[in-house]
This record gives C-alpha cells, structure tokens and sequence, in this order.
C-alpha cells in the first residue's frame, strides 16, 4: 500500500534571488526524493529571528501530523549555536536553537527537544556559513525516510528563547503585548491569542496602539468601514488590527515591535 | 497502473512573506496527500480582481484538461458574496463570485457554474477571514480526489462578471479596450485578443496609448529597435505594447486600466 | 521497483507576479507528469545573462545526477540565437545559446553541447516570444523521459561565452575579477573560486574592491565585528566580501560587475 508522502515546510530570510533555498531542496532531494517540501515564506526579514518564531507559529497546525518544519533565520551561523530538533504537538520542528521556537514551546504539548550532533546524518562536509544546507536539510530528509528523533542527539533542556513574545499583565485587567508582523495587507497582528484572551468575545475591551483606541471586534473585514481601525481574531487565533481594504499599519505607522495595550 | 497526478493551481494576491498561502497548501495536503500544486502568482495587486480575472485567463491553457483553477482575490471575504465552482473548457475554476473568472466565461465553451455550500467539503470550522484555507483549497483538494462537482453545490446563472474587460466598438472601425497588466518587462497587456482581432496581422492599423500611435505589428521583441515602441502578440494571444530590452510602460508612463484605442 | 522521479530546475527572469513561470510548469506537467520541478530562482535582473550564469553555477552541484536545469535570461528570443541542449558532469543544462552556460563549459567534466533542432520535441506551435514554454520546458520534460540527448539535435562547437566571467592575471602575484552577484544579505560575490584560489587559505593576501583593502579571511560571519569588512568562502566555493549582519554592498557602495583585485 502506497504511504503519504512525508512533508518538509521551510520557513527562511533567504529571499527569492539567491540559490540557497534551493540548494537547500537539492540536499532533500538527493537524501529523500520522494519527500514533498512546501515553502512556507523565505521572506522573513533578515536576522529576524522573532518574524521567523512567528510565522511558523501561524503555520503549523494546518499540517498533517508528522510534518517537518524547518526555520531558518540564522544570524549565528558558523558560532557555538546549537542545531536543535524539537518534537511537539505531532510535528517535527528543525531549526538553529536562537529562540526561532519559542512560540512552538509555549503552544505545543508533549516537548521534547535535541542537539542535533550526530555527523552521520548532516552533509560529508559541513559549510561554516550554510548549515541550513548541510544541517537542517539533512536533518529534515531524513527523518522523512523515517530515521528515529533520538538517532540526531540528545535531549537538552535550556533552549534559548525571546523575550517579550508573550504579553505580560500590566494592571489589574490589562496586558501589555506587542505586534509581532504586519501583513500584506497591512493588518497588524498582535501576540494576543484567542486561546488566552477569548474574554474579548463576550466583554467591552479597549485595545490601544500609537495614538488610537479600539473598542469593536469585528466578525470579518468588510464588516468594518473603509478606513476604520477594528480588532479582528485573525485566521491563526491571533487578535489583529486592521482596516477594511486598506493597510492599519500605514494609518497608525506602526509595525513589527510596536506595543499595544488591552483593557478590560 | 498509477493515475498521474491531478493538478491544482493557485493565484492569489496574498504575497510572499505571510503564511496564506502555505495554509492552503497544507489544507490540500491534509485532504488529498497526492495532489501537486503550482503557483501561478501570490503577487496580484492586492483586491485587484481584474489582475487576477486576466492573469488566469493567459495561465489555464498551459495545463491539463482537468485541472483545478484556485483564485483567490477576495476583499469582500466573509461578506455575503458567495463561493463558486466553475467548469469551462474541461478545467475546474474555484473562487470568490466577485467577477474573477469573467474571462474565463467569456472565452470557455460548456460553462457551469455553481454555488459551493455543501459544509461537509470545506473545513470543519470555517473561519470568517480566510476562505482560501477553509473553503477554496478544501473545494480543490476534494475535486483532485474525484468528489463530482455537482456535489459541491447548485447551479447558478447570475454570476459576477467585471465591466469593460471585453472591448468595446468605439465606431465603424475603431474599438476601445484597456490595458490589462504590466508585465515584468514592461510589456503593456491589452484586452485585445487574437481570438478577435486576427486582421491586426493583414491589415494596416493605428493602435493609439497615451500621447503616441503604433503601426507596427513585431514578431519578436528583438525586432524592434532599442527603445522603439511596437505591437506584439503575446505568447498568450494577447496584443500588447512592448520595447525591446525596454519597458514600454516607463516610456508612455501607463500601468493597468489605462486606455487604448485600436483602428484599421 | 518505483524509480525517483526526475527533477527539473528553473532559473529565469521572468519574476513572481506573471503566468511566465506557471506556463511552463504546465508544459511539464503536460509533457511529463511525473517530473518534479524546483524552482531556483526567477528573480534574475533582467536581461542579465551573467547574473543567471553565476546563479546556475552555484546551484547544480547540489542536485542529484541526471538533473536538469533550465535557464532561460533570453534577451534575444525569438532572434536567431540557438536554443542549446549541454550534458556536463552529469547533469543537463538547457538554454538559449547567448552564454548563459559560460560557467558550467569552464567547470564541468565531459562537456557536450548540441542544438536543439527536432520540432517533435518542441510546443505544436512555437511562439516568438516565449521559447520557455514552447522550446526549453518541452526539452526538459521529454529528458526527464528518458529521450536521449542526440534526439534533439546535433553537437555544436561554437557555443557563446560571456567574457570576463572569470578572473584575469593582472601582475605577477595577482589577479583581477569581478563581482557576480550580491546576495540578499549583502555580501558580494567574486569570481575567485577556491578551487583556482585556495591559497588563499594559507597565504598572506589583499582583495581590493572600491576604496578597500581586505587582509583577512574569516571562517564565518560571526567571526567578524559588526560592520567589519572580510573575506569569506562562501558555501558554493566562491570567494565573498562580507560583513556581520551587516550588508558589505552598501558600506562599499559596490554591486554586480564591480572590479576586485586580489594579491598574494
């Protein structure tokens, strides 16, 4: 009986002109050439690694069980950074260990994460400055092929992670968070997640960013006038501000790292 | 004997560096393993249903008879608008009802098109936000998998088309049509199809844009002088506005919805 | 015993938002619907046949044998320049004959290039302005086949080659190249390549580019200050000039074919 292909995401800041994703789909390729790799974004922006932490959070749970992702926004290349491969909610995640997980730590059940180590499964020779080829491809395939988590390495338990990627209570019955992207469609995406945060549904709420206030929660974009700032749970679970046809980052100039406030 | 893959093919103005649309595609994944998708482009101008209308409409004759079309250009998602299935020409066609397969209605033979409403073929929680992920991909990936159309919904007969993409007589031997999209290189689109206006090879015309008149009917980019402003058809069957090695649309300074004037 | 799929890889100008690239996936699939593609990258600048040259060759190594590679950067299509079908190393590279494959003749073992002539194994109809889908995707499809290479045409001994691709003896100790490419994070690529400069590793050096002198090889990025200018191999074997997390194009002011100079 033939098996589903195994899946490869890849999540990157190597852009669409280089040939390093590429490559990076060679490597797959020749270890596992029936393993499928679907591009998640390669436009995280570079060294971002909070975009990438992001992104990948959105991503996830929309693939099948058993899904490799691997992130790759990787300032430290060639340092004493770990490789990690982490285990968590039925998903595999592969990525440098600089905090590119952090969101996968606090959502998902069942962590276990390792150092990736074991030479046998990376490229023959390893790059100084191209370990998502010579690492994390390698480390992807193979586990496709099927090759045990525990054959990569040990577990280890003091992985990096990012401040600050969690909102922190500031009073009584309010929460300072933070905007972790703007859209292409300049909708601001707040780390207020509707798993935490579904008191926003059923009570009156003030959500402050630059200059603004906004106190309506909208069921869909065109709900709202055009121009109209409104909250809006995104389609990933997370508390959005946006406008209808028209980008709330440009109306308010705020983006990525920008700080919001919600009241109760 | 293995039955080769069924295609689907995605466009959308949901860009490059957001998870839009590598939710889709692990939507699809998850409901039809087997299924392979091409990208057409995620870079339509976002809410720019013509773009999209037009640049499916050069795209699905490049693929096997049935293929499954995804557009998804959707600033009125979550409204009242509706979902839609279209057969044309032994192609399948999924999109909002906003006028973004008005071409393909044109140019087509043996058109249906139906209302998507069956909930047991779209995701199990449909999100308000994203009917790419939650209606669009699922309508697909059930399609490769052999689910008839006719399951997915009812016919309809009052769907959506967009004004003034079809030329218009402008008098006894003149017609007034626009410019569809600039290419990568410049090149300005037109909506004056070969299909319609064969002559232009065998007849002398003017073709009027901007402040400058064209005679010329090129063959090949490279048969034009540097600089010099010709016709051409398009590899798609369209007229178009082209330089060689230059952008015609910098010279004229005219983008998509600019009008032309074309007379024998 | 099911046999890998063959892969294909595409590296063209063509851009992200037109139906270019989708028109000659579809060919493929058409032609040969169990080919795998892997896009490379279709962001090459425009016309710029050099840029595409370098992109190939730093890419086709990491492919499994037997891979094709389609390059179409084709100012002159249409023109009487020849379509051109090269075995090297191992691998396929299929092209327009304008010196898109300098690289690959200079580096590859057992070199074989031929004209594609055979109008059976081209589109039905060959448009003139659009030989990708029409000439090159049909090539590559029927290879992955199994087509053998003399079918298409005969062998050629003039192929074109860019001049100045690689680097010229300019004094007794030194040499004068060129930068490639600049990559997304900035660094800048020479045509010094390790397996011709690998003394370099061991010997006192200066590489001058603008207004520059650099002395040191670094291991990685990391290695360097912020903002600190050195030289690194980069992961494909080329020498690059570059800066931690920082971009080395904008603190010398220097891009593609900018002269370097380096002496031992």
């Amino acid at each position: 009986m033939p098996v589903s292909p195994r899946l490869i995401t890849l999540t990157t800041d190597f852009g669409a002109s280089d040939h390093f994703v590429a490559a990076m789909k060679g490597m797959i390729a020749t270890i596992a050439p029936r393993a499928r790799v679907i591009d998640v974004t390669h436009e995280i922006t570079p060294y971002e690694i909070m975009e990438g932490a992001f992104v990948i959070a959105e991503t996830w749970r929309n693939f099948p069980q058993g899904t490799v992702h691997v992130i790759v926004v990787d300032p430290g290349v060639g340092s004493a950074r770990r490789p990690i491969l982490a285990e968590a909610g039925g998903h595999y995640f592969v990525a440098p260990d600089n905090g590119s997980l952090s969101m996968i730590y606090y959502a998902a059940s069942k962590l276990t994460v390792r150092e990736i180590t074991n030479p046998k499964l990376m490229a023959k020779e390893v790059s100084r400055t191209f370990h998502g080829r010579d690492i994390f491809a390698p480390t992807a395939a193979h586990l496709t092929l099927g090759v045990p988590a525990k054959t990569f390495g040990k577990p280890i338990h003091d992985c990096v992670t990012i401040d600050g990627i969690q909102p922190q209570r500031s009073g009584d019955k309010s929460w300072r968070g933070t905007i972790l992207k703007a859209d292409r469609f300049g909708n601001l995406i707040t780390n207020f997640h509707i798993d935490d945060f579904g008191v926003i549904t059923t009570r009156a709420f003030e959500l402050r960013i630059g200059t603004e206030t906004i106190r309506r929660l909208a069921l869909t974009f065109s709900e709202a006038a055009i121009g109209e700032l409104v909250a809006v749970v995104g389609s990933a679970g997370y508390l959005e501000v946006a406008a209808n046809q028209t980008s709330a980052a440009k109306i308010l100039g705020c983006g990525p790292r920008a700080p919001v406030e919600l009241e109760f």
